[in-house]
C-alpha cells in the first residue's frame, strides 16, 4: 500500500495511491488524517475497505502535503553513512546523532523548496524516512520494525552556514519550506529487501548521491531502539535516517541549490520526490 | 496576570491565578487551552472577563500541567550565561545555541521529575522560559517583546551522558518527565524590570545557581529575533533562555539529582517551580 497526504479544495486530505500509480482513493472519510488513522491502528482496515476502488482524483491533479503533515516529532539522523561522515572529517560515531526538525519546515512533493533570502548555502540531503505506526518506549532492536508503518523519500534541505553557527544544527535544519517529504509512504510489505533499497539525489537530472540502506552505520532497528530510549515514539513520528556522501557543501567547488533548480530524491522501490527551488 | 494549566477531574484545564495566589479561576469555558486562547489573541479578553471573580478551586488542590502543555515548539538556548559557558570550557559564542525539547518531555509544578533508569547523571538547569503570544517571522529585536505573552520558571533537566553521546544535545534533553515548566506564567506587565529578574536553582534548599536576566550573553529580544529568522514563531511556543553557572555536572565533585531530592527553580517576581525527583 502507498499512502499520500494532499489538499482537496484547500482542505487537508489523505488517501491510497491506486495500483497503477495514477490515482488517489480518498480515505479522509474514514479518519481525518493519516496520523489519526495510524494512532487508531486503522490503516490496515482502511486499506482493506478501499483497495480496488476506482480513483477519486488523478494523482497529477493534487497539491501534495508532506506524507505526515503534522507529526508529533521529526527526528533526523546525522552522519549515518561512512562516506558522508568522512567527507565532513567527522570521527567515528559510537552513537547515532539525532537532531530535530519542526513540522512547519516540511513541504510535500512538487511544492516549492524555499531558498532563504539570508543564505546562499542551500544544500540537499537524500534520505529514507521511516514513519512510526505503533507507539513504543525502550523498543528492542529486534522488534523495532514492528513499529514501522512505512518508508518515504525525504530531502533534509540544509542551510549550511546557519547549521554551523554553533555546535547545534537546529537553525540550519528548520527554515520553512526546506524539508521535502513525499510523494507518499510505502508500507513495509511493498519492500522485498529493505537492506537493498537505494537512496539517490539528483540535481537537475545529475546523480549527486547514491547509496543503499545496507551502507548505513546505524541500521534502522538500531535507530528506533536508541531513539525510543530517550523519548516515546508515537504514531506519525518521522525518523529521517541520514544522508549518504555527495552533498553539495562537500564538493570542490561546492554546489549550492539555486532558484530554478529541480531536486529529486528517489528511494528505490518506493518513489521519487521532486521539488523545484524558489527564492524566499 | 498569572496563568496556569492543570487537571480538573483528569481533564486538561487552564485559568487565572487569583490576586492572593491561593486560588484558580477556570478559563477553560472561554478557550479549551491556553495555547488556543493565545492563538485567538484572546488572553486579555479572558483576563478582563474573569478578573476579580472568586476562585473556582484552591491552587493547592490541583495537579499542575506544564504552563503550555502542547506547544508547537520548545526552543532551548545553551551557553547563554558566561559563567556557565566558562565552566564547560566552551569558546565565546557569536550566535545563540538552540536545541529542541519535545512537548512530551515536560512536566508541571509539583509533578515528579523522572530520573531515567539508564543514567545516574541527572542534572538541573534553572531557566527563564518565554511564552510566545503573537506569531512572527523575521521579527526585529526592537519589536521582539511585543511577541511575548509571559515568563515562567523552567527546569531544563538534563541527562548529561546522553547529552554528550554525540555533538547534538537532543537525547539528553528529551527523556520523559525531565522538563519542569511552571507553576504559571506571569504576563509582562507583572514585571517591573525584566533585566533585574533573578534566576535561581535550589537543591534540597541549597542555592546552586543564581543570576539575573542582565547576565545573559544574548538578551531575550536577540533570541527571539534570531529564532524567528529560521522558523516562524507561533502562539504557545516556548523559548527556554539558557542556564547560569552552577549546574551539578560542573561541580567538584559533580552533584547529581537522586530520587527523593527536591529541586526548586525560582524566577524573581514570577514564582517558584518545585519538583521532587523519582526513579523511572
Amino acid at each position: 500500500m502507498r499512502v499520500a497526504s494532499y489538499l482537496v479544495d484547500g482542505n487537508p486530505a489523505w488517501g491510497l495511491v491506486t495500483a497503477d500509480g495514477a490515482g488517489l482513493i480518498d480515505a479522509t472519510g474514514q479518519f481525518p488524517t493519516l496520523k489519526a488513522a495510524l494512532a487508531a491502528g486503522g490503516l490496515g482496515k482502511v486499506a482493506g475497505a478501499l483497495a480496488g476502488r476506482p480513483a477519486d482524483r488523478a494523482l497529477d491533479s493534487v497539491a501534495f502535503l508532506p506524507v505526515v503533515p503534522d507529526p508529533d516529532k521529526i527526528l533526523c539522523v546525522g552522519l549515518n553513512y561512512d562516506d558522508h561522515r568522512k567527507e565532513g572529517n567527522h570521527p567515528e560515531q559510537k552513537h547515532p546523532t539525532f537532531f530535530v526538525r519542526f513540522a512547519n519546515s516540511q513541504i510535500g512533493h512538487r511544492r516549492p523548496m524555499v531558498k532563504p533570502r539570508i543564505s546562499d548555502m542551500f544544500d540537499w540531503e537524500a534520505e529514507l524516512a521511516v514513519v512510526i505506526g505503533k507507539a513504543g518506549r525502550h523498543i528492542p532492536a529486534e522488534r523495532a520494525l514492528e513499529h514501522v508503518a512505512g518508508y518515504a523519500p525525504y530531502n533534509d534541505g540544509s542551510v549550511r552556514d546557519w547549521q554551523r553557527h554553533t555546535t547545534q544544527f537546529t537553525p540550519g535544519k528548520n527554515f520553512p519550506g526546506t524539508g521535502g517529504f513525499g510523494p507518499w509512504m510505502s508500507s513495509p510489505d511493498e519492500i522485498a529487501d529493505l537492506q537493498a533499497v537505494t537512496v539517490e539525489a539528483r540535481l537537475n537530472g545529475e546523480v549527486m548521491q547514491h547509496a543503499a540502506v545496507s551502507d548505513m552505520i546505524f541500521p534502522i532497528p538500531a535507530l528506533i531502539a536508541y531513539a525510543s530510549t530517550f523519548t516515546e515514539l508515537v504514531p506519525g513520528d518521522v525518523i529521517a535516517t541520514g544522508t549518504p556522501g555527495g552533498v553539495g557543501s562537500r564538493r570542490t567547488p561546492p554546489v549550492w541549490m539555486k532558484p530554478g533548480d529541480v531536486v529529486e530524491i528517489e528511494i528505490g522501490g518506493v518513489g521519487t520526490l521532486v521539488n523545484e527551488v524558489v527564492a524566499e
